[in-house]
């Protein structure tokens, strides 16, 4: 049976919410982030990384949300879970592209804010990059406002596909960054307010 | 026609070599970054985020070096740049997240090094971030040498796939980010010269 290495308010909710989306059977694995448990021994045998989410399939593990959520699609095809996007090449990798854009631009703004030590010591450069992070933040969430603003009620259009969850990790950490509020955005708000009303986000919401 | 916006020394190479090995039609079109051309008002109304590469396609433009890696994937399946991987939707996620990896690890730590003001103002965070950066990258190298480290020529084995070209781009911005030399890690050396030596990256190389 699959198991997924989560933990609340990280990356690992957007991996939980596809994996409850396909109706899978797995175990969810609760990574303790308040007492550090990703540094443990324990868990970095499992990923090196120290990250979440981590899914372990009957053929080994699977670390990086993009490679999990990909894999999700390919083993619960009945699901659908990349929508209208698989009847082309060229709308495939739009969606991976919007996908690739989430990763390297609006997660890493983020973890600027979250994980400064990441990218450099001291606190005034943590507050120099705070500061950056915060405009970027702002630039990208204009960027998919826009995207979202023809009133369609999910990212790629009319059916919910992997970048639903994905996206809601990001809308969500507007206000873990403190960012917020999110109706800043509109249509980013009401996307997230549809997204955390499915029963599969509220399952995954409630593990806390 | 294919066309690709790319520039010298930049990700961009990863997607040139592609096309050349695919056997691809296609246009090669510079980008000038010494006069800042990638933000022209000409090059931001194909892209907005002003980064290369850019493939144009009948179908529309592409941004985003792994959507247009998968995209020259399915487009030319004869040239087979997915190696093995193909075979099994795991040995397909693996590879995948070797490439999220790169993406969000390897290259985000280079950017902070060659694009400081991305991530926050002023040089004391350049250099703190700079320092930090160094150490990361040298981290992550050690990763991939050990992965490269059983002997076999290629980053999946035997066979040339995408992430070599891709994972050439890293091994060059060592000279680039002043932290070689690269035999300090004698495996990504190694696979570096061998890449560079193929026809396709000398064409691209040429180029300048």
């Amino acid at each position: 049976m699959l198991q997924l290495y989560y933990a609340p308010d990280t990356v690992s909710l957007a991996s939980h919410v596809a994996l409850e989306e396909a109706k899978a059977e797995y175990a969810a694995r609760l990574v303790n982030f308040k007492i550090n448990e990703q540094r443990s021994p324990e868990f970095l045998k499992i990923n090196a990384k120290g990250r979440v989410p981590v899914l372990i399939t009957e053929d080994g593990v699977l670390t990086e949300t993009l490679p999990i959520l990909y894999y999700i699609c390919r083993m619960f095809p009945n699901a659908g879970l990349l929508g209208d996007n698989e009847r082309s090449s060229f709308a495939l990798a739009e969606m991976q592209s919007f996908h690739s854009f989430l990763a390297t631009s609006v997660h890493v703004a983020f973890a600027h804010i979250f994980r400064p030590e990441r990218y450099g010591e001291g606190e005034a450069t943590a507050a120099a990059m705070r500061e950056k992070s915060g405009l970027s933040i702002y630039t990208f969430f204009d960027m998919i406002e826009s995207k979202l603003s023809d009133g369609r009620p999910f990212v790629h259009g009319d059916r919910f596909t992997i970048t639903d969850p994905y996206l809601l990790v990001f809308s969500r950490w507007i206000d873990r960054a403190k960012l917020g509020p999110i109706d800043k955005f509109p249509s980013i708000a009401a996307h997230r307010r549809r997204i955390e009303e499915r029963p599969s986000t509220q399952k995954v919401l409630a593990l806390g």
